[in-house]
C-alpha cells in the first residue's frame, strides 16, 4: 500500500500500529522515532520489523503517511524535528484524543501549506508502552477520521483504506462534533474516575479506613479508568477544556438532583432513572461497544 | 454441618448460596422460600437439590439458619413471614448491602429474642437472578459480619464457619464502620455511575449525539456499574443516605477543584492527582481485588 511510513511514538498505541502493519504489509519500510530508552530497548526486544531512527540529520524522502503517537502537548516540537521528512504527497495524522486545539495550533504556527488529517481510533487501555501493543488493538473498533472543508480527498480516501486494512472502522466528523461528543463517551468519564478514586483517598486518610481491601463494592472499577496515563490525560482535559467544563456543571447539577431524591425518599423517581440507565447497557452490548458478559466477563 | 436451613429470596446471591452449600455439603435440608414465579421456574429448571416452600402454612422446626437475600425494603415483610420458622437457636442472617438503619428496625419491630447477625458477601455483578448464580461466587472474596455488643458468640462462630467454607475470607465490623466504608468503596461509585449515565443521555437528547456508539472511550464501563438491579440501589440509597449524601457533597467539593485546576491549567497539580490514583490500582491488584489484566482481560 505504501512504500515509506513513520510512526512518531512507539508506545501502546504506535506500537500497535506498528504490529499491525507488519501484519496487513502496510508498508515496505516502517520507520519509527521515539524518544523514550526504554521503549527503544522494548521495540528491539519484540524484534519489531522497523528502522528506528537515530540520526536526527538522516534526511528521508517520499514517506507517504506520517502518523504521530505522542502527548498532545508535544505536538508542536514533534513537528519541529519531522518537518524535514513532509513533502507535497505526505499525509501526515495522529491519534490524539481531543482535536479542535492542536489542529488550530499546528495550521496557524506550521506555516508551510501540509495535508494534515487528524484520526483518532477508538482504542486502547489504561495500560502504556509497547510491550502492551497488539496487533488486533484497533479491530472492530471506531476510528473517526476529521474531515475538514479543505481536506485533501485523495489523501483522506488513502487513510480511510489505511485504517479500514488494520481492522478498523470508519466514521466521519468535523474537529468541533468529536471534540463534544467525546468529551461526554470519554473525557468526562475518565475525570470522574479520577475524581472518584480521590474522593476514596480523601476519605480514607480522613476515616482511616482501608478503601482498597474494600474496592470490589465497585470502586475497583473506577481505579482502572483512573489508572490511565497522567500526561496523556493532563493534555486531553486542558485541549477540550471548553466541552469539560460544561460537562462537569451538567454532572454536578445532575448529582445534586439525585442527592435531592434520596434526601426527600423519592423512590419512583430513583427507580426510573435507574431503569434508563439500565436500557442504554443493553444497547451498547447490542452495538457490539462491549462485551456481553457480567461483570465484564471478569473472574 | 447443619440439619436444615432456609434461604430466603433465590436470586443471585441466593441462588450462588444455594449452589456453593450443595457443593459444600452445608445442610442436609435445604429449604427456600421464594416469591417470583419465574425464579422458581428456573430454580427447578437447574435442578438444583432444595425445597421450595410452597405452603405458607406448613412448619419447619429446629431450622438451623436463615439466610435472607432479598431487597431491603422487604426485610419487614419477610420476618412475617419467617417468624414462624425461628427458635432460640436458630441463626437469622442476611446478605444486605447497607446495615444500621434495617438492624435497627428489626431490633425495634421484631419484639421476640433473635439471634441476627448481618452478613455481606462482597461479591456479586450487574446480573439478576438465579441462572447467573454460581457455586465459586465467595471465593476468595471477603465477607463482613456484623459483631454487635450482644452478638451471641456461638452463633457468630458458626456463621464464621459457614461462609468460611462455601470460600469467604471473614472481616468483622460494627454497623456504623460497615455502612461507612462502603458508602465509598461501594454506594457512591454506583451512584456515581448512574449519574454519569444519566449525563450522557441528557446530553445526547440535547445534542442528538450517539452516545451509545462511541461509548467505547470509557463510558461503556460505567454503564455495566449502572445497569446494576434498580430495587437493589433505590434501597441502599435511601438506607445509607446520611452516608451518602455526605459522601455527595465531598465528591462534588473535588470535582469543582478539579474543573478550577482545568480552567487554570494548574497542569502541575492535575498530574499530581492521577499519578496518586494510578497507585491505588496497583495496590487493589496486589491485594487481589481486581485482575491483573489490562481493560479487566476484556476482548
Amino acid at each position: 500500500m505504501f512504500k515509506k511510513i513513520l510512526i512518531v511514538g512507539c508506545g501502546l498505541i504506535g506500537s500497535s500500529i506498528l504490529r499491525a502493519s507488519i501484519k496487513k504489509k502496510i508498508s515496505k519500510k516502517i520507520y519509527v522515532l521515539e524518544k523514550s530508552k526504554i521503549h527503544i530497548k522494548q521495540i528491539k526486544k519484540l524484534r519489531l520489523n522497523c528502522e528506528i531512527l537515530k540520526d536526527p540529520k538522516k534526511r528521508i524522502t517520499n514517506v507517504d503517511m506520517i502518523i504521530i503517537c505522542a502527548h498532545l502537548s508535544e505536538y508542536l516540537k514533534i513537528f519541529k524535528k519531522i518537518e524535514k521528512y513532509i513533502d507535497k504527497n505526505t499525509i501526515v495524522t495522529d491519534v490524539g484524543s481531543a482535536k479542535e486545539k492542536v489542529s488550530g495550533e499546528i495550521k496557524t504556527k506550521i506555516k508551510r501549506n501540509i495535508s494534515w488529517i487528524s484520526s483518532h481510533p477508538i482504542a486502547g487501555s489504561e495500560v502504556s508502552g509497547p510491550e502492551f501493543g497488539n496487533e488486533k488493538l484497533f479491530s472492530g473498533k471506531w476510528c473517526v477520521l476529521i474531515k475538514d472543508k479543505n481536506v485533501n480527498k485523495k489523501h483522506l480516501q488513502i487513510l480511510t483504506k489505511f485504517w479500514t486494512k488494520i481492522g478498523s472502522n470508519i466514521v466521519y466528523m468535523s474537529l468541533k462534533e468529536h471534540d463534544h461528543i467525546f468529551s461526554i463517551t470519554s473525557h468526562i468519564p475518565h475525570l470522574v474516575a479520577y475524581n472518584m478514586v480521590k474522593t476514596a483517598m480523601n476519605f480514607e486518610k480522613k476515616k482511616k479506613s482501608n478503601i482498597v481491601k474494600f474496592s470490589a463494592g465497585g470502586l475497583r472499577d473506577f481505579t482502572r479508568t483512573a489508572a490511565s496515563n497522567e500526561i496523556m490525560w493532563k493534555d486531553i482535559f486542558l485541549n477540550n477544556h471548553k466541552n469539560i467544563t460544561k460537562g462537569i456543571d451538567l454532572f454536578i447539577n445532575n448529582m445534586r438532583q439525585i442527592k435531592k431524591l434520596i434526601s426527600t425518599k423519592n423512590e419512583k423517581k430513583l427507580i426510573k432513572i435507574m431503569q434508563e440507565s439500565k436500557k442504554i447497557r443493553k444497547k451498547i452490548v447490542s452495538a457490539k461497544q462491549d462485551v456481553n458478559l457480567p461483570d465484564f466477563g471478569r473472574r
